[in-house]
């Protein structure tokens, strides 16, 4: 049985991405009229379609959005030298990022107009070591749970092959987004 | 009652810090043979004197290494733009860096030579937003438990004031280091 | 959209599992001499035909194994009075119990003979409030990754129509038994 | 350098609570017209005095609140065959219990009246078995964060002579309870 290799089809979607992304705003974060009255999924969407600015962090650690659905949400990163601990591999703290990242925006495709969330607790479980000789890993979200004042979701970090580094879960606040609020 | 306000102290900590990394290899990976018969400790502490290369993901995340002794580590690191979620404040991520960091190096301290440790899962509560307001945070990391197989330990993310910002929990392996190991 | 129903057929395997268990050795530890040369999966399949002693606090909290296979066990429970916090619901280390024992026995099945593992760390996300209007519920436990000195499983706790009340992620230590180990 | 002795001072406590517990109205749920308009340390403080009833689950699993104040709860445990796993040990379940109670009841203590919580997330470190060779345990709960809307809090099992079995840290949530709940 050999395993897959997504490599290609996932250097074409970033490239793609990343063409979406270069006619956009550029990194930054979006004002309150641009969010307000949307559903979180719609803001996501948008994103997806550069019409908002993507996160800072995302361009810092080389990682970005890769695609959006209810419940669910995919970024994919190339490992670099740029992210490395002293042992050698790739910074747990960068998988962190990626995990967090993929949990809190499925956390977002879920919430109406007017409800906002945060990350309240995350999760880390580091399974294999991971280095520059792995081109490109996706973190890939999925809501488990969604009520009035609670969501909860999960992570898998892949390798284009299959191969698992991490997984992750969160417990995130919901809650009334204040009208007007700028923070 | 007052805050304290340590802000002053931990930028001039920090200078003479970075005067001392500047004189020394700069960001990378330290050589077996660097390490080889050290105890986690001694790795450490050299790498305080600027004898050794810091982590790369210290300098693309602009965190640094402060202070290290027995079964504790502490981090200092400035928010920064580069950091931020779409949200508008730092993101998780970058608090999980931090903390990890100062986990993970908490636990090195306490390795004999030749015993390696690598971190099985990270749990981060974050329990305030995180903006560039804030000039300075602290994560400081300390040893809970160490045994033959297993070691944990604790974090706090802090401001000068005091304001904590987050906490952590590791669950790290310990394990014997192969002789002529490379990876 | 009608949601299943399956309180009647749970019932029947645990009236059956129920019947076995009657005519086994009862509630207890394993002997070494029992256990020495079997992999984990047949020691849990012995446990499911009655012929193992099975787990004291199962009895203590009512609960018991009902199926088990390569990387999946599954208990099912009896929300009772006597598990009751003081907020009048179940209390939560009824949960963690039962998702531990999903998550430990699920990680079991997976272990060669001459192997054993601990549970390390167990993180639990509890996302209904649970009652004795749910007459039983189960906890359905699934491995992740299986490494050679690091396991991890997730689980989740689900009532007859579906209805999920918590699920968790464990973190095992996997390691070679000794032999002649009595611990 | 001996190790601290507690457990003849433990054991005496554990009577004098029993003898209160035994005058009050033994294992049960608190009515709402109890707790009304109280703090939640007051309402612990009630529990410790033998004017609440206790938490059956404390019956059925053998431990007892043992002490309270703001911020932090101590609950003390004996270790039985009736909490044993199919390992010889006493199950994860049990430790979580205790730690999750202590945990739960520290957030409580910070509970204006009016003021509610619930466990969202529970996170347990085990770091070394347990068996009825150690007489008693103690959970020893402190919080660590107490907002508007989150709490969070980390507890510690210890025996009489301090050894550390587990920790751990829990994420709760904080609302306002709505008048006449009978939840």
């Amino acid at each position: 049985m050999t395993k897959p290799n997504n490599l290609q089809t996932w250097i074409e979607q970033e490239r793609a991405m990343r063409a979406v992304m270069d006619g956009g705003p550029g990194p930054g974060v979006g004002r309150p009229d641009q969010v307000s009255g949307k559903t979180g999924l719609e803001i996501m969407q948008a994103m997806l379609r550069g019409e908002f600015p993507y996160p800072p962090i995302a361009q810092t650690l080389d990682f970005l959005l890769i695609d959006v659905g209810p419940g669910h949400a995919v970024f994919q990163g190339t490992p670099g030298l740029a992210h490395y601990n002293p042992l050698g591999t790739v910074h747990g703290g960068w998988f962190a990022t990626l995990l967090d990242s993929a949990l809190g925006c499925a956390v977002h495709t879920m919430m109406p107009p007017g409800r906002g969330y945060t990350t309240a607790e995350l999760g880390v479980n580091l399974v294999k070591g991971l280095t520059t000789k792995v081109a490109r890993v996706r973190a890939e979200g999925k809501v488990i749970h969604c009520g009035r004042q609670l969501a909860t979701a999960e992570a898998r970090l892949i390798g284009p092959d299959g191969t698992l580094y991490a997984h992750a879960t969160t417990t995130c606040l919901v809650f009334e987004v204040p009208a007007q609020s700028k923070t």
